[in-house]
Formats: C-alpha cells, sequence, structure tokens
C-alpha cells in the first residue's frame, strides 16, 4: 500500500493542472519539456542509468521525522562551558513559537521591497539600535554571517579606510582561535600580514612597540576571560592613523565601557548569546558597527529611515543594497545577505528584556562567575586572570584532561588550554548547582552562590553610559505586549505565507513545516560547535547523509558544508581552486573568466580569493560568447585559474554549448567553477560534475529548502572532484575534517578536507540542516526530478502566457526557458512611460511579491514561480500582470495622465484611499481593487512608495523618535 | 542570585504602572485593594498562615519545561492498536504549525463577535460540511465534547423529539464500553431506562423483537469491529416512531454507506482520526448531526451562514447561541461550548486531503485489516468477524493476556477483551513491519501487506454516494497552498494576539508559549487512553500533582480533571452532591436553589443531574438576596438538595454575606456548590472550601491558562471536600480510581472516586494539563496572588476610569468591583438611541473585541480586562470607550442622524470605505480612523455587521458555493 508521497505535498501542481499548462505549451508530458529544454548532451542519463539512484527512496514525513528523532537521540546535551565566542541562552518561548516557528517570518524574503517589508525591517533597525547603542558607535549594519568573518571584514575595511600603505594587521594573541584562523586564511590571499602580538602587555608597557600597520584587532573581554583596558591601544594605533577593530561581547557591554567610548572605529562580534540557540555552531548572527564618518566602507546590508509618498517615516535597506551587482569586482565585500531571522530573534530579546533585565543577567553571569573564582582561590586552586566577566582559566597543573573528563562525566563540558589549564565560562543558563559540580571536578566543594553587585572589573571600564534607552526597549516586557508586537510586525509583511513571490535567481520555493520541526530540537539546538565529538555523534552523522546526498546529485566527489552562505561557498570553491594551482607550481594562475551576466556575487569572491577578475562576453541570445571566450582564454592562457559559469545561466536559460566551455577552459588548463544558484533547473536532470564542473557553490536556501527568514540565514555548501578536497575548507577545532567522497566504484570512503577555514563553526550552520535533510528524504530521486519538471514547466507557462503582454527577453532550445523567465519590460517603458519599478509596486497591489528587477537586465523582470506554486496562484500571477499591462496601455492611450494613475502612485495604503479628499484620475476602487478577487483577500501595504533618493542623502539607521510617527 | 520570574511575563502591569493605577484608585498597594474588596472573613490567612503555601516555588520557564520533560520521560509511547475510539493518526505538519501551534487560532474566543470570526466560523462550517457529507445527513453542529457524551446528548434529543413516552432507550450490545457506562450514568438520574440489546441479532431474526422505546442507538461498525447492516433495526425503531441514532466512524464512512442513508436520524462519533493526536483521551471533537426536521432539537454550538449589512454572505453562530442563558432549566442540554480548535484541525485534515485522499487512506486501513485476518486465518488463527473495517477480534483460548504481554514487549498495545479474545484495531499509521510485528506475537510469521482494493465490506454497506465535493475540499492539496489557506482565514479574525479581549466571565488572559510546548510533544500527544498504567506513569503524576496543588488552591479535598467543560464539571458537582443525599438516604433532596443572576447554565446542569431548580431573587445592589433565600430554605426545607452560588457573583462583586449563606444552607442540610467561573478574583486571597463550599467546578480555560482555542477545548474539573469523593466522576477503563486527597494534617493520602463518568476518556483532555501545570508551576502561590491583584486592580482601574462615561451598575465592599465590571448602557441608549450592539460593534473599528454583551443583565457590557493586560492596552480601551461615548452624545446632539452615523453602521470594512460613491453623513476617516493611534495598527474587519435575524429565518449551515460570494 504506498503511503501518502511528501512530493505531492511540496509540488504545487497536481497532474491536471499540469496536463493543462502542459496543453498550452504542446508537450505531452513534463519530462519531454524538460528533455527538449535540457542540451542532450547532458542528460544524466548520458553518465548514469535512471533509476540507479544511491539516494535512500523517499521517505514519509512521519518516517523522516523518526529518522531524525534517531539521529536527534545519537547527540548528547551536555551543559556547555565552553564559551569561545558560543554561550548557553534562554530563548524566550515567545520567540521561539512567534517567529522562529512561524512562517510569516521564517518564509519572508530579504527587503529589497521595502514597502512589503517594514515589520523586518523595524526588527531590524530594533538590532541595529541595540548595536550601536551597546558599542557606543553611530552605525551598526543589519547583521553579518558570524563573529570570525565579522572580523575579516572588518579587517578589509580596515584595509580600505585607513591611509597606511603598510599591508600589516596586528591581532591581539588573546583573541578566539578560530577568528585567528579566519584572519590567517583570508589574509593571505591580499597580502595582508597578520602580526600576533601581546597587545594588553603592550598597554601596560607603554605602545609605542607598535609596528606600523592599517588596522588592530583586539579582542574584548580577551579570548582567555580577562579583562584589560585597550584605550591606550586603541589610541597608538589611531594616532598612526590605522583603524581599531574591537570584538566586543555584546553582553558584557552592558556592565563594561564600551568600544566607542574606548576609542573604537570598529566594533564587531556575534549576538547568539541574546537568545539564539547554540546550534552547534550556528546559524547566529554576528555584528558590525563603526564610528561616524566609516558608514560607507561598511559591508552588507544597512537599514535606513526614509520617508514615503505621503512623507511618513519608511524603513528600507540603504546604500550597499546589492552592491556586488553594482560594483561586481569592485565591491567592498562579497556578503550578500545577512542573518536577518537570527537578528531579528536577537533584537527581540533585547526588546523583551530591555536594559534593566539585559544588565540583570549580564549582572548574575559577572556574580556568579566571580563566586566560583572566589571559591576556586580559597581552595588553593589558582585562577589565571583576577578581572573578567564571565570566563575564567584555572591553572591545574597536570590535571587539565583529568578534570574535563570528570567535568563530562558530569554533565557539563569545560574547555581544555592545555594539560595545565582548563577554561570555561558562565551563561545566563548556568545555575547554582551547575557551578558547585564544576567546582567538584576542580576538588573544590560547597555552594557557589554569587553576590548581585560583585564582580571584579578593573576601575575604569564600569559602564557609565545609558542604552537601549528607545521606547521599543522598555515597551514590551510582558509577554502578551511581546506577542502583539511581533504579530503587528508580522501583519506588516508580505511572505510565502501570503501567496507567490516570484523571484527569479531566488527559488523561493516551500518551506514545509516537517522540515522545519527538528530545527527547535534541544539535541540539534543546544550544541556548543567544539563539544566533544562523542556529545554530537548523530548530528556528524546527519552531516555526512547529506553530504554524501548531495555529492551524488550534483556529480562531484565531496561536499563542505561549512560555507554559511552562498558568497562564501563560491569564496571556498575558488579558494580551493587557488590552493590546487598553488600547490601544482602554478602560484601564476590568478586569472577569473567570467561572464558578463553573471552575478555581481562571483566577481566579488574572486577578488577576495586573490584572484582577477577578466569578463567573457555574451551573445544576443543571453549565452556566453564562445568566440570571446576562446579568444580570453588564448590571451591568458598561462594565467588562467577558472571559468565562473552559472548553469543554467543568470538568464535563465540552459545553454547549448555548456560541455564545449567547460572542455576549452580544461584545456588551457583552468579549473571550471559552476555556480549552483540555478540547481533547482537541473536537480535530477542533470549535474555539475558531470558535464566538467571541478567545483560549485550550492544554495541550501534556495534549491534545498531551507527558508530565507527574511534574509537569511543561507547555507552555501562547496562541492568538488577529489583533486580539490585538499583544499577545501577544514577548521582548527572541528571535531573531524574527514568527509565522505563519493569512489569511482560507487564506494563510501572519507577524504581530508584540507584547506582554510571560512566561517566560524567547523560546520557552518549546522542547527538548520535538518531541513535540508529533511527535503532530500522525503522527496528521494524521483520526487527531486518531478520537482525539478514542475519549476520548469511554471516558468514555461508563466512565460508562454505573459509573453504576447510582455516579451520574454531569453529562450534556450525549443524556444524554452529553464525555471524562470525574463520579462522585458523596456517596452512598455518606451511605449507607456511606465517602469519596472511602477509595475513592482503595482504588483503590491494586486496582492503580490514583485519578481526580481533589472537584475540580470535592467528594465526587466525575471519571474521564478518554483514548483511550489499551484496553477491557481501561477494565474492569479498572470491575470494581475496582463491586468497591470491594460493599465499601462491606458496611460499610453491617456485615459490617466502620466503622472497620476495607479501604477506610478503604487502601491497605495488603505490610509491614503480613505483619509481625505480624493482629487486623482482614477477612483479608490481602481486603486485598490483592479481585480475582483482582491476584495476578499486584500493585503494591506503599511506605507506607500519609499523615497530611495532621500533615504541615501539622509543616513538615519537607528530607531526614530516615536514622535516621528505622530 | 534571582532568576527571572515567569510572573513578571504574565502579569502585565509592571510595578511603575500599578502605582499609576493605585493613584487613580487612591490605595497604597495591590494588596490593600483587594483586601479591601475581599470580605475579610473569608480571607485566606483565617484559615492558613500566609506563606504556608504548600505548593512549590515557583519555577522558571526553563525549570518548568526541564520537569515536564523528565515527565514526558516517563512515559513510554507504543504503537496502540487498542482502537475503541481513539485511533492513531498522522497530524499534517502545516496544521500543527499553523493552527495548534498558532495564537491567532488557539488563543480566539467563541465566535460569538461573528463579524471579526470569519475565520473560524469558516472552518467551522468546513467541519459541519465535511460531517453531513459523510455521514448523510442534513445537519452538523459545530462539534461535540467527545463521542461518549455526544450519545448522551443523543439519547436526550431522541427523548425531546420522539413522540413515544415509554422511558425506554435501547442501545446494541456491541457498543463501546465507555458509551455504554455514560449512557447509564446519565440516563439514571432523568428515569431513563437503557436497555442493551443484541441488535445485530435482531436485524437477522426481525427486528419485531424490538421493545418499544423513544429511540436506539447502534455502533457501526459495531465495537468488535463487526460491521452489519443496521437498516431493518432503523427502520423498525422509525416505524415506532422512535429516534436511530448511529454512532458512526468518519474514516470508515468513506467506504461505507452513511448513516443518513440506512435511515439514522442522528448521527455522532468523533474526528479524532482526522488529524487529532490521541492525547491520552483528549480534547478530540466529536460530532453530531440530524435529519431535517430535527435542527432545533440539537445541543451545542451550530455555524449558519447569513448576510451582513452589504448582502455579501456572512457566517455566524446560530440559533442556539447561548441558549443556556435564555432558556436556563429548559434548556435543551447545558453544553456551552464546542471543541473548536480540535474541529477546526479535523476539518483542515479533510480539507488537505480532500475525498480522494481521505478515501485512500481508509482504502489502506481496511486492506491492511483484511490481510492481517487473512494471514492470521491461513494460520489457523480463528478471527471471529468477517465482515470488518479496522478492527479484528482474534480467538485465542487462554491466551489473550500472553499474547497482550507479548505485544507490549514489542511496542505494541492490544486489547484483551476477556481471557480468550484479543481485539486490535488498524489505522493510518500502522506500517506493514507493525502488522508482522503483531502476526509474531500470534505465533504467525511471514510479510504482511494490503492488496489495494481487496477488503470484506458486506455486499450492500459498499458507499457510492459522493462527499466532500465542495471545492474547499478540492483545492488546498499542497502544503504552500494550505498553509495560505490557513493563513487567510486567521488573518480574517481577531484573537487575543491582536489586542485586548475584555470579555466578562470569561478570563481571556495570557496563554504563554512555554505553557503550550509540552501539548505537542509526543510523549503526551501520542498515549492511548486505555493505555496499560506502566506506560503513561508520567501523565498520572503530572495529574496527580495538578489534582494536589488545585486541592490546595481552592481548599477543597480533592479533585477530579476528568470533566472536559465548565458544564460537565457542574454535572459532575451535582451528580456528586445527588450521590451523597442518596447514600444518606435522602433521595427526596432534589431542590437546587440558584440565584437569578447565575450563569444560565446552572440550571441547565442541575436538570440534568436529576434536580429541581428553584430560583433565589437578587436585591437591587445585585447580591443574593437574603431573606428570599432563607425563604426559601425554609419553604424547601425537607427537599433540599444544595445551593449553587458563583463566587465572586456573576455580577463581578464579592457578596459580602457569603458565609452567612453556606451556613443557612448547611444548617438545612443541604450542600453548597460554588461555580467557579471567577475564581480569578480569588485565588490566593480566599478558598471556596474554606468558606462553605462543598463542590466546585473549576474552569481551567480560564484560571489557568488553558486557551480558548475559538470556543474549545476547556477543563471544568470538579473539587470537593471528602465526603464527595465516593460520587466523584470514576471511570470503569480508569487506569486507577485514586486520586490525590488533602488530609487534616496536610498529608497526601490517596481516596477513591466512586462514582459514574462525565466523559469518555478517564481523564477528560489530559494532553492540555501541562498548559495549567505549567502555569501552577511557573507562578507558585505568590505569583498566583500578584495575579489576582492585578486582575483586580485593572478592573477597578476601568471601572473608576469609565464611571463619568458609563455607570458602573454593581459593586461591592468599598465600591469596589471583582474581577470584572459592569458598564451600563442602558441610560447611554435612552439618551441617544446607541445600543450596546452598536457600542461592540463599533469597538471592533477600534481594534477591540466588545466585553460580554447583555450577560448577567440586558443593555450592559461586562469588562474583565484580566491581569495580562498592560496599562497601555488598558487605557487604549478606556480612550475608545470614552470616544465612542462622544460619538453617542454627537448622535443625540443631532450631528449625525440616528440611522447614518459612524455606530449603527459599525463596524465598517475597507471595501465598504473605499468601493463607489460615499453618502454618509460622517466622513470614511471618522469611520476607520477614529483615534489616531489607529492608523498604524488598523484591523480591518472582513464583513460588515451581520444579520442575525436573516440568519435564523434561513438556517443554512454547510459551506456556500464559491458563486454566492461572486
Amino acid at each position: 500500500m504506498t503511503q501518502e508521497r511528501f512530493a505531492e505535498r511540496h509540488i504545487g501542481t497536481d497532474a491536471p493542472s499540469q496536463y493543462t499548462m502542459l496543453a498550452t505549451l504542446g508537450y505531452a508530458s513534463v519530462d519531454d519539456l524538460v528533455r527538449a529544454a535540457v542540451p542532450r548532451a547532458i542528460h544524466l542519463e548520458n553518465f548514469r542509468a535512471r533509476g540507479g539512484s544511491p539516494l535512500p527512496p523517499a521517505a514519509t514525513e512521519t518516517e523522516a521525522l523518526a529518522e531524525l528523532r534517531e539521529l536527534a537521540a545519537r547527540n548528547t546535551v551536555r551543559r556547555s562551558m565552553i564559551g569561545l565566542g558560543y554561550y548557553g541562552t534562554v530563548t524566550p518561548a515567545v520567540i521561539t513559537r512567534n517567529v522562529l516557528e512561524n512562517p510569516s517570518w521564517y518564509t519572508a524574503y530579504t527587503p529589497y521591497q521595502p514597502e512589503i517589508s517594514q515589520g523586518r525591517l523595524e526588527a531590524l533597525l530594533n538590532f541595529q539600535t541595540m548595536v550601536t547603542d551597546l558599542t557606543g558607535l553611530g552605525t551598526a549594519n543589519a547583521s553579518m554571517l558570524d563573529e570570525g568573518t565579522a572580523v575579516v571584514e572588518a579587517m578589509l575595511l580596515a584595509r580600505r579606510a585607513s591611509p597606511v600603505k603598510t599591508p600589516v594587521f596586528i591581532v591581539d594573541t588573546d583573541a578566539l582561535p578560530q577568528t585567528k584562523a579566519l584572519l590567517a586564511a583570508r589574509a593571505e590571499p591580499l597580502g595582508i600580514t597578520v602580526l600576533e602580538r601581546d597587545l594588553a602587555a603592550i598597554a601596560d608597557t607603554g605602545a609605542a612597540e607598535l609596528p606600523e600597520a592599517f588596522g588592530v584587532f583586539v579582542q574584548y573581554p580577551a579570548a582567555s576571560g580577562r579583562v584589560w583596558n585597550p584605550a591606550s591601544v586603541i589610541a597608538a594605533v589611531r594616532e598612526a592613523r590605522g583603524i581599531a577593530v574591537v570584538a566586543a561581547d555584546l553582553l558584557a557591554l552592558t556592565l563594561m565601557t564600551s568600544p566607542g567610548e574606548l576609542g573604537a572605529d570598529v566594533a564587531v562580534g556575534t549576538s547568539q548569546r541574546f537568545g539564539v540557540p547554540l546550534g552547534f555552531g550556528g546559524p547566529h548572527a554576528g555584528y558590525l558597527a563603526v564610528r561616524a564618518g566609516l558608514e560607507r566602507q561598511m559591508p552588507g546590508r544597512l537599514v535606513g529611515v526614509s520617508v514615503d509618498a505621503d512623507g511618513n517615516p519608511a524603513y528600507r535597506l540603504t546604500l550597499q543594497v546589492r552592491e556586488q551587482h553594482i560594483r561586481r569586482e569592485k565591491a567592498t565585500s562579497n556578503i550578500c545577505t545577512a542573518q536577518v531571522l537570527l537578528a531579528v530573534m536577537a533584537s527581540m530579546y533585547a526588546v523583551y528584556h530591555g536594559p534593566t533585565g539585559l544588565r540583570r543577567i549580564a549582572e548574575r553571569v559577572a556574580a556568579s562567575t566571580a563566586a566560583l573564582a572566589a571559591a576556586l582561590t580559597a581552595a588553593g586552586v589558582e585562577v589565571v586572570h583576577s578581572a573578567v566577566f564571565d570566563t575564567l582559566q584555572v591553572r591545574v597543573p597536570g590535571r587539565a584532561s583529568a578534570i574535563v573528563t570528570a567535568a563530562h562525566e558530569a554533565g557539563i563540558n569545560l574547555w581544555p588550554i592545555s594539560g595545565d589549564v582548563v577554561q570555561l565560562s558562565v551563561d545566563e543558563t548556568t545555575t547554582a548547582e551547575e557551578l558547585a559540580r564544576v567546582a567538584v571536578c576542580f576538588g573544590v566543594s560547597g555552594g557557589i552562590v554569587g553576590v548581585p553587585g560583585e564582580w571584579p572589573l578593573p576601575p575604569g571600564l564600569a559602564r557609565t553610559s545609558a542604552y537601549l534607552t528607545h521606547p521599543v526597549f522598555n515597551t514590551h516586557h510582558s509577554e502578551t505586549a511581546m506577542m502583539r508586537y511581533l504579530k503587528r510586525l508580522a501583519d506588516k509583511d508580505y511572505a510565502l505565507d501570503r501567496g507567490m513571490i516570484p523571484l527569479g535567481s531566488c527559488t523561493m520555493k516551500l518551506n514545509a513545516a516537517s522540515e522545519m520541526e527538528a530545527v527547535t530540537w534541544p539535541e540539534f539546538a543546544a550544541l556548543h560547535p567544539f563539544a566533544p565529538e562523542s556529545d554530537v555523534a548523530g548530528s556528524l552523522e546527519l552531516i555526512t547523509q547529506l553530504e554524501r546526498w548531495l555529492t551524488e546529485l550534483t556529480g562531484y566527489d565531496t561536499v563542505s558544508l561549512q560555507p554559511n552562505a552562498g558568497s562564501q561557498g563560491e569564496l571556498a570553491g575558488l579558494l580551493a581552486i587557488r590552493g590546487y594551482h598553488r600547490a601544482n607550481g602554478a602560484a601564476d594562475r590568478t586569472v577569473c573568466l567570467i561572464p558578463s551576466s553573471a552575478h555581481g556575487t562571483n566577481a566579488a569572491s574572486a577578488v577576495l580569493a586573490g584572484m582577477r577578475v577578466v569578463v567573457v562576453a555574451c551573445d544576443a541570445a543571453g549565452n556566453v560568447d564562445l568566440d570571446d571566450l576562446r579568444a580570453k582564454i588564448t590571451q591568458h592562457a598561462a594565467t588562467l585559474a577558472a571559468l565562473m559559469i552559472t548553469y543554467p545561466s543568470t538568464h535563465g536559460v540552459y545553454e547549448h554549448e555548456v560541455v564545449a566551455i567547460t572542455e576549452a577552459v580544461h584545456e588551457a588548463g583552468g579549473q571550471v567553477y559552476v555556480d549552483g544558484a540555478n540547481l533547482n533547473a537541473l536537480l535530477g536532470y542533470a549535474r555539475f560534475g558531470d558535464f566538467g564542473g571541478d567545483v560549485s557553490h550550492l544554495n541550501l536556501h534556495k534549491t534545498f529548502c531551507i527558508p530565507h527568514g527574511g534574509g537569511g540565514p543561507g547555507v552555501g555548501p562547496v562541492a568538488a572532484k577529489a583533486h580539490l578536497a585538499p583544499f577545501l575548507p577544514g577548521h582548527p577545532l572541528a571535531q573531524r575534517n574527514a568527509h565522505p567522497a563519493r569512489t569511482a566504484d560507487g564506494g563510501a570512503g572519507m577524504i581530508e578536507h584540507g584547506g582554510t577555514p571560512v566561517s566560524a563553526a567547523p560546520f557552518g550552520s549546522p542547527s538548520i540542516l535538518p531541513i535540508s535533510w529533511a527535503y532530500i528524504r522525503m522527496m528521494g530521486e524521483a520526487g527531486l526530478v518531478e520537482a525539478t519538471g514542475a519549476a520548469v514547466l511554471a516558468a514555461n507557462y508563466i512565460a508562454a502566457r505573459l509573453r504576447d503582454h510582455y516579451p520574454v527577453l531569453y529562450t534556450g532550445d525549443a524556444g524554452l526557458v529553464a525555471h524562470e523567465c525574463i520579462l522585458d519590460l523596456r517596452p512598455l517603458k518606451e511605449a507607456t512611460g511606465i517602469t519596472v519599478d511602477d509595475v513592482a509596486k503595482r504588483l503590491i497591489d494586486y496582492g503580490f511579491h514583485a519578481p526580481t528587477m533589472s537584475f540580470p537586465v535592467a528594465g526587466t523582470l525575471m519571474v521564478e514561480p518554483t514548483e511550489s506554486e499551484d496553477l491557481a496562484e501561477l494565474d492569479r500571477f498572470i491575470e494581475a500582470m496582463i491586468s497591470i499591462r491594460a493599465e499601462a496601455d491606458a496611460v499610453a492611450a491617456g485615459a490617466f495622465p502620466a503622472d497620476d494613475n495607479p501604477l506610478v502612485a503604487a502601491p497605495h495604503t488603505a490610509h491614503a484611499l480613505i483619509a481625505g479628499e480624493w482629487s486623482h484620475a482614477y477612483t479608490r476602487e481602481q486603486a485598490a481593487y483592479p481585480v475582483p478577487t482582491i476584495v476578499r483577500n486584500k493585503y494591506w501595504v503599511p506605507v506607500r512608495r519609499i523615497d530611495q533618493a532621500y533615504g541615501d542623502r539622509n543616513l538615519f539607521c537607528s530607531c526614530p523618535p516615536p514622535e516621528a510617527f505622530a
């Protein structure tokens, strides 16, 4: 008896719908359609017999969850006192339930369409305000991928911002080990020399000893737990026109003088301990804040306040929005996205606790730490540093290993620094009973209870400045108030739970509830990234299985899940190519060919991997210009490192000549990097590794169902052939760097990933990997093939239905597109004056999120419906687009003035339609209800069209005062 | 170091807010205020020293969840094949996440305000349509408390509807044991004789053997699993003008001829196996459907279609809305509420699977059952009945116990019918592997796989009629579509996540996320109510602790958690009083005194407990008229059974003379029943048991935080003094009927509950008990005292602030109200013509749920803010009420015509304000945004005011066709 197939729930179009759509297109089956679109030369069966899937057959949702429970049961959750940037924290249940488990938050997209994103933009503005307040700096961005990469970005910012030309960056010895590893890894390809110095000692003796450098990095409090005053070091560096970067613990900052007050230019860190589960290392939201004057040097996303068409305050992304696309290899960073969902959680933790609550938590942590230190000292056990916040180093000559083992047996993980020193960190979850249990491991007995107000911060570092004084941090302190605040924000936004988000290149497919379920299980959520291997056996097994499946699905030999964003996957892949060439004595192979149609991040990542970008032209059909490619290869034959190519292309077509392209690169000694952003158009039909790819990154948040979370988290695994494995991301603190490897005979060996890290945590963002695991496990290869077919069918159906109203810019074989199509709106503008922007904003009035605007071609909309939309929703979108075309034609025909019509005035708020006199050339009803189906299901946008220029001119990036809304 | 106190999150007003509010009232502290309001004679410290709480000290949310996890770990989830009305089912994750775990659904109130309840009303209409379609009857209600009580209600309906005067009800022998126990228990006080007959045998031999009866009850399929055709029995009973009641399995009905087609008048049953977890017995939604002509005899809630002020279809509760209040002792039933949240889940299960999916599930179950039967038979093991759907009886002479034990060890629970017969049921979760494992326990090995289409239904019973043909059951089959449908419905509704629901007598307080968390843990959710005691040790311990705490908090000696609604708690309490008198040879004590101010359900319950209601007058201050009470006591001295009194009263005041009242009743030999609906005004300050109560029911869904779920589930435990324990609800299939008992010395003994059952499951609705457990555990007695104080403070603050605009009808000592206040709107109507209804509907435009309307006094609003609202929300409500008063005054002053003003036209939909010309005496803006704060947080009501009379005249209770909305 067949149990229910998950694929039927995941895929929106059922058989009768697909039949209808196929009839429109003139194909007999979905398989026929895809086979006509995908070039024959790369069809999977050329490489593997159909049905020969090494993936397990599809599990039902019940079965997959049962397997996940078994994997979870193989983990052991001990209380972590390992610290090192990862701390136990209590996620308020109201935040777990109403943010992390609420599709209105987790299925939202990056807020590029600000009018329908005011809720999450407000939450991010709260995050920025929280960071600027606590760090004492002027501007913070909307989060970084993690603390380690945030420090790297700060180093790169320092290099850009400092006039000092010496490529030296000074790093304090007492910094987190993973941060130091990342700095070393990322500095080397860019020619930066990282010098490690004992800055605390220098601060004591005089900062004159510092070498010339464009910047300095200090951990505050230090990795060892020591609290020291870096003001003199900072002053000396700034005196020499270098940039001072401080990684600061946000909780400590509620008690300690802020980096801004100490003179720092840049503060970075993590907001993990503000209510975001450990999650075996991630995802968490890092942060980065800068002093006035450095705002325009910041990487990542920045939320700012602007005004809408009615002059009301309205939020938007400002400055760096998609700067990779615009500035490409000249971009300041390759980071595309942020960790929005986690930043929202951390900001809401601050909103819920408020300044008093946060300080109370910090005082408890500090007092508990002090009490433990006092108990150990009183018993004659040496505590290394006396000035600390939450972390102690304890000197136990020769006994460190035995003590760590004893604690492990007692259910607590400590951190061995050496054979003689044990380190431990207290956090908000630490109980007096646990402190006593730890003390016993050190041979000290007796109750340990912290005394409020008693902690040993050095004089001069006690915080005196106020923080979180804005009303938002002082209002929502009851659970009822918090629940309503979260609902109110979510109500402003448009996410997948309202309707289609047909964003080309973003693959906004279903994030199934069953896929999300395991994310919040404590067995996955409460693991420290550096916990002993035996504690995390279940997670490692899940990672192993997922890596193996991804290997099979892409035709590569091995996969690293460490990169925690697509951009980081790109970087990791390019660094692997770089490492490979250098290992083969070809260090001069540094040219990276990139087609002009490529995602801008490609170029930015290549630069960060120490490569030189050479652009290859595209032909009129949107394909790589093969002649130009051959010419560029010839021109750079000796220095050719790689070609980066997206397949199917960012133009949404399957290029016919892809095999010829990869062969040409290989013949010239180059490596082929296939950008996997569009894998959803290919899965089960063709594999990158089969048609010439040496390495690819994938986007688990696109093809493999990790929700976009309003702009992160993402996971960007890098998949490669075996010859690149020695250069894939390793990690100095990983439980293991051996990963499953596909062998020629289909066997299952292991292979070492020997490269440098690209993320702070060894496995990147493991707590969300159960999502992709569950997706693949429940779809099976057959389901994935069906999903690809349904996605390609939907895109071609939209292209065919809309072609007469908006030209489809590019098509491939048989006049077909892949999983997305580019609608050319330039003729519309020519004929009617109506712009892409007008159409996008008008779609909001119709209850839609706009498709991707002006990427990859200005003046176009790129539509990607995905396989998860049903025919009714596709038709609703088509109806809206046709209706909008008619509205534009009416403008052209003079029925509405060019400056007063439903398109240029879109979107329309309820308030704008109801309040005051109506003096427009169209009716209120035409504005609100252009098609009758909207009446019963109207999404009311909270603000009118936002003034982008005003926001860029008047940069304001923290919470506006309540009076602004009066 | 103090960890965070949950009480500070639960209580909305912080210390500064309370200070402000106390200043308004002229009290120095909350404690002063409450002590001034509560009569001194009943203060708790008269009975127990303050600080002497036997409750454990408050746990943090983290600690409470850890304890719950420990309790959960003491349960063992085996696969249940016990059946007997409770079956394994797969709750689609999209429903769990977006209904059961979504506050927009679970914090909603009963849809008495239909305009703001269209989402859940649509879901309930789907439920009704699902039931009528599957049962083949004309009208179904919006759910019953469980199958067992639904059968009882059907029996009572039959008695009302049949002209047959003989008080005999015939019950088939092969009915569920718990149903038979309930019928016996409930029939006896009402003088109904239940006759058990082997109706299948009679059907074979000729129905002439049936005695005269007003009704007959058949289980279909039978409890033994046997499928037989009851058409001839039904025909015979109907021929004799009796009513035929059939309890039918909804899943079986997808394959079998419906009760309606077999001629039944009434069908009842449970919808549990449509995606609602077993939950150790509940809550689940029972159902009841009737043929045309019996609609007005139905108990419970019924959703109907009416039209709104614009003539659009709109949903509302119809006919029986609060009929207990109106008809009191003449009500057809004492059932106040339904199991809305569970009915919504079951209806969505049908929406998600559709007719084809449901049939596929049923076919799999039937084929699996047939395959197992065939395998057993082939191996020489006797299967008792050959015509079955999902349940087998297997004859294993002398070996039943050993086989059940073997299966238990193999992880599966079977049901021993006797020493010779084992019964088992297959459900949608049963796998082929499990079938094989079961067979092995019977000594049969080999794979067992069902063959689709092969099952042994008797000829003539195969279903031929269509069902679930409405589009709603044939549209939302992908998870994306389902998620959006649920969101769309939730968006129409107003629940606690939007704002205050100040419903007097309903205590709409916070349902904290941490309280809700354990509800969906499989260790609590996947237990069968009749599972072996060893499997459910954790749940029994949780129940024991909760009973003990409730005992302590109320001053009683023992508590039963079996009643699954307040009305059932009342009934159980009154039945206990009845049993006590009869055991003491005072069977003629049947008079129940009920004050005129009492909740109507009191009277209805008394009648169902076989009592005669005598009404006691109230004085002008709203208190029981002591003189009238004494007179009535004297008049009925010999037959006095009980006084039912609500404390504080339904008038929202603490009656000063309560001790005198209870003493007078006791002196006359009566028992005192204290209705605990208003316990939230008393908890921690006084206890029913201390001031004379013999028995009370509590409402865990009011005082103890179980969410209202849009109109259920509820839990109505009954608490009593020890002398009533022998008459509290027992259950023939309970793992134990011994319950914790408070002993005079504070010890912790056990006491037997020896009465008859009032619910189908031994512990009622255990899966939601972790909510109340967590609330008490996290508040501790100190927190509960603070909550009471905050609730009383909030009510008095509103009374004081609104007194000048709307008179406060009743106050008690010191001019104070209790936890709610009655605003008298009769003077307003007199002065302005504006009615309670107008004010209630206008409040929707202001973003509020109306207070309780015209209860307990017509023409009033009863406001209960609860302790969970913060001062900002209280002030927002006060501002709205004052503004509405000003609008009404403007009508009186002639600024608006009496028939065209924002009040009589309220509520206003966006569409009504935007579409077409505006020709009203007030502006669109006045309608939508009467106060400026609404602009940024507007809730748009989906329909205009609903025509109540039209709906009652044109009874239409299933999904309207889509064209109705054109």
